[in-house]
C-alpha cells in the first residue's frame, strides 16, 4: 500500500542523497483530481506525410482547451488551427533546451503508407522529447495495420509500435507513451480515447496499444449526435454500473471512480464481506449485494436484482489468487481460481446478455493481469484463469457488436493493495522498479482505467487488453 | 560469446559453491548433435474430453520411435497405441517421485469446449511434471481460438496460453513449455512442428505460441503426399537457401544449419566481409555473394545471380544497429536502420516474388527481434525496424498462401553473439539471467529454428513471430 522509498527520494533530503548516489528516482505520478484542471500547457503536433486525423485532433484540441504548436512537419496545423481560431505557435528546434515546455507530444502517422517514409517520427521526437515536461504524455495516432489492403503500408504501420513503446523506455520522468490506431470512418469517435491517454487519469498506462473502431449508431442509443454532445464531467449520469468485488481494493476504487462520473453503482461481494461493502456503497450512495458469485443460483440473483431496471456497465472485477506450484496444488485450488475468475464471468453474463438486461449500448469490463499474458511462477491456475478473460473479451467483441455493447478487459500489472503488501521484500520491490514508472500502480489507476472504457464515448473501443502497469517489463 | 558463470556452476566446485551460496544454477541445455540420437526416453500423453489429436500423435511417436507412457486423463491413448503396435505403458501417479523418467508430457485440449472442463489439464501436470528430467520438454496441443465459432470454446482454447507459459516459468532445469494450436483439417501438417519442439533442437524456445494451418497441397509441389515421405535426415536436400548477413555471428550458424540440412546455401554480405563471407560459405560447399543489400540495384542484382536456378528459401537475417536515445539520434542513424532492416527486405522480396524467382511451396524468413516486440531504451531505430518486420511477415503471409509460400519470423532475445559480449557486464548479466533458463542462447538456437521454419513440413506455419529466447520476461 505504501512504497516508503519513492516517498523517501522525493523528500528534499532523499532526493539529494539519491542523486549523489545514483538511485533511480521514480517520479511523483499527477493523477487525476476532481478539483484541479484535468488539461493545460501545450502540446507540440508533429505529422507524417497526408496525416488523416488532423481535423479530428483540431476538434479535440479546442475540447479539451490547450495550446498548440506545430512542429516542421505538420506544416498543414497552423492554417487547419487559425481557420478554427484555435491559439497556435510553431515548434521551434531551438527552444527544445529546458524540460518542462510541453505537456504532451502528439503525433499523426495515419497518412504513413511505406517504411520508407517514417523518417518524420525521428524528426519530431528527435527535436520534442526533451521539451517534455514531467509526467508528459507521448500519444502516436495510425491506422489499424490489419485493415491496411498493402502489405506495405500495414508493415509500416506495425512498425508504429516498436517506436512508441522504445519512447516510453527512453522518457522516464512519468512520461507515458501509447499508440492509438484509428479505422478510417472511426475518426470522430476518438475524443473520449485520446481525453484519456493525455489525462492524468492514464497515469500509469504506458506502452499500449489501443485500436478505436467504427461504431454503428443504430444500436447505440445512448450515443449522442456529435462527440460535443458528451457531459465530459459527469458521463455516466444516469446509468447503472454492477462491479463484483466491489468492498475492497481495486473494485472499491472501481466503484468510487464509476460513482463520480455520475454513475450509480451496485456493488457485489461476498457475504463475509458484508460489512465492507455496505460502508463503501453507503459512501457512494450505490446498492450493496452480498453474495457468493461462484454459487449456482448467482447469475439468476443478479439478473432478478438489476431485472427492474436494467444496468449499463458490468465490471468483472472479482477474483482470488491460490497460488501453489502446479505439483502442489490441489484440484480444489485450480478449480476454485478457474471458477471464481473466468466461469463464473461467463455465467453472469450469459444470464444478463440473455434477458437483455444489460442494455443495448452497454459496456463489460472484465480484470485480467499481466500473469494472464506471461504467465506466473505458482499461478498455473490464476494465469490460465486470466488468460481465459482475454480469450472472453476477444470472443465475445464480435458477437456483441450488433447490440452496441463493447467488451474490454484491464491487466493490471504491479498495483499496490493489501494484496501485494504481502509479498517478501525482494520481490515486491521488483516488480515496482521493473516497469518505466519505477513504481508500482495505484488502485485508482486500474478503476481510471475501467472508467474510460465504460464512458459513452468509447462505443468503438471493444475486444482490447489494456494493461495498467506503468510499462512493466515482463510479458512473456 | 561465453558465459563464464554457467561453466563455473555447473563444474564440480561451482557447483557445490553455488548450492551453499543458493545461488541460481542455469542448466547445461542439450542441443542437437547429428552424431547423437535426437529422440529418446518417455513420452507421458495426457488429454482432455474428446481429444482430437491422438490419431496424428500416434503417428508421430511411431515416426519418432519413443515409448509412451498414458495418463489416467489420456485413457483411449492406450487401446490406439496398442492398435498402432506401438510400446505404451501407464503412467502411475505413484511413480511421481524422482526426476528424470520422463523425457516429455505432451496433453491434447483440442476437444475442451468450455472453461468448466480445464481440470484434466491440472491433474496431467499436477502428476507429472515432476517426473520430467533435465531438458525436457512440454508441448500442449489446442484449437487456435479464433478459429473457435463458440465464445465458450474460443476462451478455454485461449486460456491454455496462461497455462504452457507459466509451466515453462515453474518447471526450469532447461524444460521448455509450448503451445501448438492446430487448425482442423490441419493435424496431419503437425509433426515437423513437434519434432522440433520435442527435439534438442528447441533448446532455447520456450513460452511460444506456434499455430498449425490447413495447407493447399495443389500449390505445395514439393510437398509430398504424406509425412511419412519426408527425409527427416536431409528434408532440404535439392533445395536452395539465400540467407543474408551470412559472414558470421547468428547469419554463419543460420547457413551452416541450413547446409547441414542438406541445402545449397548462397549467403550474402557487405563488401568489407568478403572474407569471412567466402570463408563460411566455403566450408559449407555453398555461394558467397559479396555486396550491400541496401544498394538501390541490390535486390535486381540479387534476382539476377539467382535467376537461372531459382530459390526455395530466403532468410533475411542482415541488420544493423545504430543505438543511441531519439534526442542524440543522427537522421542518418534512424535511416540506415530502417533502411537496412525493414525496407531492405521489402525491395528484395518483391524482386524475388514478381520474377518469380521465389519458387512456388517457398519460405521466407526473417529474423525481428524482442526489442521489436518490447521496444527498447535507446533502439527506436532498431524497434521500429524489428516492429515493421513483424508487420511484413502478417500482411504477406495472406497473400502469399495462394502459391504455396510461407513467411514468418523469429524474434531472438538475448543470444551470445560478439555483439552482446561488447554490452557492458551489469546489463548482460540481467539480459541472460531474466529468462526460464537463466542463460543466453547460442546462435544455433536461432539457427535451428530457422531451420524447423524452412522444413518442407512446416507448409502449414505462416505468418508466426517465435522468439528465440529461453521465456525472456521481458515482452512489454
Amino acid at each position: 500500500m505504501n512504497d516508503s522509498y519513492l516517498n523517501f527520494v522525493n523528500s528534499p533530503f532523499g532526493a539529494r542523497l539519491a542523486r549523489s548516489l545514483g538511485l533511480p528516482k521514480p517520479e511523483v505520478l499527477h493523477r487525476y483530481r476532481a478539483d484541479q484542471p484535468e488539461f493545460g500547457g501545450m502540446v507540440a503536433l508533429g505529422a507524417g506525410r497526408e496525416p488523416h486525423l488532423l481535423d479530428a485532433l483540431a476538434n479535440l484540441v479546442a475540447s479539451i482547451g490547450v495550446t498548440s504548436v506545430a512542429h516542421e512537419s505538420a506544416g498543414l496545423w497552423v492554417p487547419l488551427a487559425n481557420r478554427r481560431g484555435l491559439m497556435t505557435g510553431r515548434f521551434e528546434a531551438a527552444d527544445g533546451g529546458p524540460h518542462g515546455r510541453l505537456a504532451a507530444l502528439l503525433f499523426d502517422a495515419s497518412g504513413i503508407e511505406d517504411s520508407s517514409q517514417l523518417e518524420p517520427l525521428h524528426g519530431f521526437f528527435h527535436d520534442t522529447l526533451r521539451s517534455l515536461g514531467k509526467c508528459g504524455r507521448i500519444v502516436v495516432l495510425g491506422r489499424p495495420p490489419e485493415s491496411c489492403a498493402n502489405p506495405r503500408q500495414w508493415t509500416a504501420q506495425r512498425a508504429l509500435e516498436g517506436l512508441t513503446r522504445s519512447l516510453g523506455k527512453e522518457a522516464r520522468r512519468g512520461i507515458t507513451s501509447n499508440l492509438v490506431y484509428v479505422e478510417r470512418g472511426a475518426e470522430s469517435g476518438i475524443e473520449a480515447t485520446l481525453r484519456f491517454f493525455l489525462s492524468p487519469r492514464s497515469a500509469y498506462v504506458s506502452g499500449q496499444v489501443v485500436r478505436i473502431g467504427t461504431v454503428n449508431t443504430a444500436n447505440n442509443p445512448s450515443l449522442p449526435a456529435s462527440a460535443s454532445a458528451f457531459d465530459w464531467t459527469q458521463p455516466l449520469a444516469g446509468r447503472r454500473a454492477v462491479v463484483t468485488g466491489a468492498a475492497r481494493g481495486i473494485g472499491a476504487a472501481i466503484a468510487s471512480a464509476l460513482a463520480a462520473e455520475g454513475a450509480h453503482v451496485i456493488g457485489i461481494d461476498i457475504p463475509s464481506a458484508r460489512d465492507a461493502l455496505d460502508a463503501t456503497l453507503r459512501q457512494l450512495n450505490g446498492t450493496a449485494l452480498a453474495f457468493d458469485i461462484a454459487a449456482p443460483e448467482a447469475p439468476a440473483q443478479i439478473a432478478a436484482a438489476l431485472d427492474e431496471q436494467g444496468v449499463d456497465i458490468v465490471v468483472h472485477n472479482a477474483g482470488i489468487t491460490k497460488d501453489k506450484t502446479i505439483a502442489k496444488m490441489t484440484d480444489a485450488a485450480w478449480q476454485h481460481v478457474i471458477d471464481i475468475n473466468l466461469s463464473a464471468q461467463e455465467r453472469i453474463d450469459d444470464a444478463l446478455l440473455a434477458a437483455g438486461i444489460l442494455r443495448d449500448g452497454g459496456r463489460i469490463v472484465a480484470v485480467s493481469s499481466i500473469s494472464g499474458i506471461a504467465g506466473n511462477l505458482g499461478q498455473t491456475n490464476y494465469a490460465t484463469s486470466k488468460a481465459g478473460v482475454i480469450g472472453r473479451v476477444q470472443s465475445m467483441a464480435p458477437h456483441l457488436r450488433a447490440r452496441g455493447i463493447t467488451i474490454n478487459a484491464v491487466a493490471p500489472g504491479f498495483i499496490e493493495t493489501q494484496m501485494t503488501a504481502k509479498i517478501p521484500l525482494a520481490i515486491r520491490e521488483a516488480g515496482r522498479r521493473m516497469n518505466s514508472m519505477s513504481q508500482g500502480g495505484q488502485p485508482v489507476d486500474v478503476a481510471q482505467t475501467i472508467a474510460w472504457l465504460a464512458h459513452p464515448g468509447s462505443a468503438g473501443v471493444s475486444g482490447q487488453i489494456v494493461r495498467v502497469c506503468g510499462q512493466s517489463l515482463i510479458g512473456a
